[in-house]
């Protein structure tokens, strides 16, 4: 081809080896998605472009697992194709949008040709209106590249991966299947896309950390409270390095779990309103400083809005804003506020209240032999090791988990604010996808109850296909046993088909070598396996069917629900 | 409560008795979905309204069997929430509207307070926008009603599913759970739904019936082609009433098929362009007149825009449009004008020749013990029955049962034009459980590819817990044949995990006496097995494995697929 624009290229490379370069230069490894005769020719370019295709068994369960392998590796990457495959997965792009996580989103279209010509293809609603589907991912994408202008095409994926990367944030591109080939340049693949964040402008930096600094002088005993946020916009060393230098007590939320060390002598508990233990709850809500970073406080991180902090005397560190009791500081980011006030806090002026030492997991008594909730969850604290990566699904098992003592490093991955039941089982292989790629050697343990299980059954099947070795611990409780305690206890509704859960494994492939099947239906038993040499290995995938009592539930969760009862009822 | 507007109602009804009185007296009776806590207490409701739950296992699957039942009822129903739920459902509801399937699509959502106060809910992006689910689903849907304002509710449930019914295509329905309960008039519920559709200006329509009528009697060897349209806006009465008056020849397209019996004497045979058989072919592109009644030319309708016909020698009847020629008459439907042509005919001007009775299913030669495609398809007209429904999956199964001849009544299912894999599973579901609740005792037969089964492969859980009685034919060739055909043939990416699917039957919890698990490797085999009584009785739900080679296709999905690679591939 002697095309002028090809020939002027002083590095002609084909867009989908410039895309799938970009993606393996920012750390990803395996691709989610499926086939779709519109991103076949597509899928050729990535064994050589040192990128893995998963091989998803649907699309939904691939954004799940994409998502996953964001969380831990960084950023995640989902190949659909137009129409059908994209649809499916939205919901799971929708909760990456929702939680905050960044996740590229490539789908195969017909070529240009055919859209320009409207041409009544399959995969279309069969009105000639080629962009209504990316009028839908708009709504849950922080940007949107069509890569139709060869002109263009360089500068769009470099600003649309930026954007990802930034706003951690799912971006949607599509590639027409004429485009796929088309050469660009690609010397500029050379220099690694910028992913710095833009710095504060210095005047008003240092005039908000003086403002902090001077209510922080002035309190008696002040506290940081970690959420969500400080995990997503990768303030975690900024937060750390600021502990370690003040010594004051921090806190974390239910979604900010995992966040920090929770063996560090400064660690108070998990906050979240009444929903906490009642010696956090007074500390925190005592405390006359709260520097709270990173919030999110929606209904289930808040044990349904149940906060009694005040304004008064809170100091909000957010991405792209802070603020100092009512006073707002508007483009103020976190990252430099956290490392100023590091450098220059004066510690001779920072009061600290040391918090007190104790147990921080309340152990169940009785000697019965049923697993009920409160048993269960601390028992959880002795099972885990260093680094593990915890999954937890909406239901019992997200808020079950904050009774649960981390060891360091423990990666928490839950979706307590989109709560779309399934994901987990999705996140979990993304989750260890990601670690198998980093080739770092984590376990990767999922809590998942028997009624979200069902929904995404078929990623067994994926975690098989790539010889993974989650511990997936199915929680067997008869159904929706948290929407039971919203509303219809005994409501059929809430009941799900009784499966042979633990049976799937081998109906998927897995073998005596490449898995294990395991029911635990007592206390004793589980506590046997969980002392247990070979399970505590994770050689193979470990499935675990463990039965608890249908209508018990952590206590925070029993509270929760019926906040939720009463504000869907309020009638004013 | 002594509120002066729920004073003034002659007969105060509940928003959700009312909502769920219309779709039963619109003849649903099973309404598919999942719970959420934003729709639980609906979900109360629907017994006393004589309405069941159908506790579907994920709401993409949910979706696909509401149109299956839609298809088969007339009209779906869909309950789910906000967000996650309706979300997971989209590529469902698309389809429907692609397709052009009647189906309600009813959303719990959060309160119309906790929106107006902008709460930071689950399920929410975070962002205080409780409008952008439903922004998406407008897309998708001919109306959407939010049910905000209980003065106008009964009002836009009506007209809601007047349009639903009309344009055959989704509706989206929003139901805070502040409005569940409320109050408004229910005697307007004493009064149907008018589901009349407009009638033709009779002017215009007498004017179009005389030009069709001129152009009917001046041809030597006029035809009728009988498309999806035919179906989907509910005509094939009114053709079959031309039919049967002039006993013109007709022939079918693939998304018509089923439409009308083929073991009609004037019945000439399946008509996809080069993807016919060649007499059809021939017999179709050589004559003068071609009455196309409700076509849809969609790709892989016409194997791959393969048509030689001409829009010289063609009249068009659509939904809201006639034309002949290419002479075109907006607003003039085709019920009001095939009824009319009927009546108005003069049978001695209309030359008609007839079709050569042939044998019309090919039969394979040799004695091979392998399952091959063309083999297979005519194999299966000795076994189907009359008014059997018949369910084809994306694949070479939608292909292969153009090999097939129907016996009078057969149903055919499939989605042609949409083409999202998986989606048969559920659609026979939801088809099962319609002719369940007309107690109607057809069978329902659906053919699945191994890759698209794996997709949803829930929704076997689902007809066990119902006691549907389906006949599963699984077409097992290794992974993705019909995009190996378009592109790929040994690519990894078209692969699957194998899978030992015929034990997921027991795994979901059938038993011998609900179900039954079959392994076809052979001919003789599976030749017994159409012969044998207890299959043929369907008393229990059957799962039959058909083994047959990775790379064989029937011949029309091999021409289809070609089309498709060039298509994608070319460059201008
Ligand atoms: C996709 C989706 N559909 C529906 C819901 C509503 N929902 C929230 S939790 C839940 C039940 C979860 O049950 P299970 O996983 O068994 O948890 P547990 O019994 O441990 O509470 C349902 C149906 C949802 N959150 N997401
Ligand atoms: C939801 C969705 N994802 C992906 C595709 C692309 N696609 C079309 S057909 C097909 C393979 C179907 O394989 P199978 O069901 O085994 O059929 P067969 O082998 O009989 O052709 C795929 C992946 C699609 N149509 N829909
Ligand atoms: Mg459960
Ligand atoms: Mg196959």
């Amino acid at each position: 081809m002697s095309d002028i624009r090809t020939n002027a290229l002083r590095e002609p490379v084909e867009v989908v080896d410039y895309l799938f370069r970009r993606l393996h230069q920012l750390g990803v490894r395996s691709v989610h998605g499926l086939p779709g005769d519109y991103n076949l020719v597509a899928l050729d370019y990535l064994p050589k472009n040192g990128l893995t295709w998963v091989g998803s068994t649907n699309e939904l369960n691939a954004a799940y697992a994409a998502d996953g392998y964001a969380r831990v590796n960084g950023l995640g990457a989902l190949i659909t194709t137009f129409g059908v495959g994209e649809l499916s997965a939205l919901n799971g792009v929708a909760g990456a949008f929702s939680e905050q996580i960044p996740l590229v989103h490539i789908v195969g279209t017909p070529s240009t040709i055919s859209q320009r010509n409207g041409m009544l293809l399959h995969h279309t609603l069969g009105n000639g209106d080629f962009n209504v589907f990316t009028n839908m991912s708009e709504n849950i994408s922080c940007e949107v590249a069509k890569l139709n202008n060869p002109a263009e095409i360089a500068d769009q994926i470099d600003h649309t991966l930026r954007q990802c990367w930034l706003n951690s944030r799912p971006v949607y591109i599509t590639l027409p299947t004429d485009r796929v080939t088309t050469k660009i340049e690609g010397d500029r693949l050379r220099t690694p896309i910028d992913l710095s964040e833009p710095a504060n402008d210095p005047e008003r930096e240092e005039y908000v950390v003086d403002v902090i600094l001077r209510t922080l002088y002035a309190a008696k005993d002040p506290i940081i409270l970690v959420d969500s946020c400080t995990i997503r916009h990768r303030v975690v060393k900024e937060v750390t390095d600021l502990i370690n230098k003040t010594n004051i007590p921090f806190f974390m939320t239910p979604m900010g779990k995992g966040a920090l060390d929770e063996s560090d002598p400064r660690y108070g508990g998990i906050y979240a309103g009444s929903g906490s233990d009642p010696e956090v709850r007074k500390r925190v809500e005592d405390s006359d400083l709260i520097l709270f970073v990173g919030a999110l406080k929606s209904d289930f991180n808040t044990a349904g809005f149940s906060y009694r902090t005040s304004q008064l005397n809170t100091i909000h560190l957010h991405s792209r804003l802070c603020a100092v009791r009512y006073a707002e500081y508007p483009g103020v980011r976190m990252r430099g506020v956290l490392q100023r006030l590091t450098k220059k806090v004066d510690l001779s002026k920072v009061n600290t209240v040391p918090v007190s030492a104790k147990s921080r997991t309340i152990r169940a008594a009785g000697d019965s032999q049923v697993i009920t909730h409160d048993w269960f969850w601390p028992k959880v604290s002795d099972f885990l090791r260093k680094r593990d990566i915890v999954v937890t699904e909406t239901g019992t098992a997200n808020f079950g988990i904050l009774g649960t003592t981390f060891p360091p490093g423990v990666v928490a991955l839950n979706q307590v604010l989109w709560g779309s039941i399934g994901w987990s089982v999705g996140a979990a292989q993304g989750a260890a996808l990601a670690s198998k790629d980093a080739k770092d050697d984590r376990r990767t343990v999922l809590f998942v109850g028997d009624g979200s299980f069902q929904l995404t059954v078929q990623e067994l099947s994926t975690m098989l296909r790539h010889g993974l070795k989650p511990i997936i611990f199915l929680i067997c409780n008869e159904g929706f046993t948290i929407e039971r305690l919203i509303h219809g206890m005994e409501a059929e509704y809430n009941d799900i088909v009784p499966w042979d859960f633990k049976e799937l494994v081998t109906v998927f492939g897995g073998s005596d070598k490449t898995a294990r099947k395991i029911q635990i239906k007592t206390r004793s038993e589980l506590e046997k396996l969980f002392k247990e040499d070979e399970f505590n290995k994770a050689a193979k995938l470990q499935f675990v069917e463990v039965y608890m009592p249908k209508e018990d539930a952590p206590a925070v969760l029993v509270q929760t629900a019926e906040q939720s009862a009463k504000l869907n009822s309020k009638l004013k």
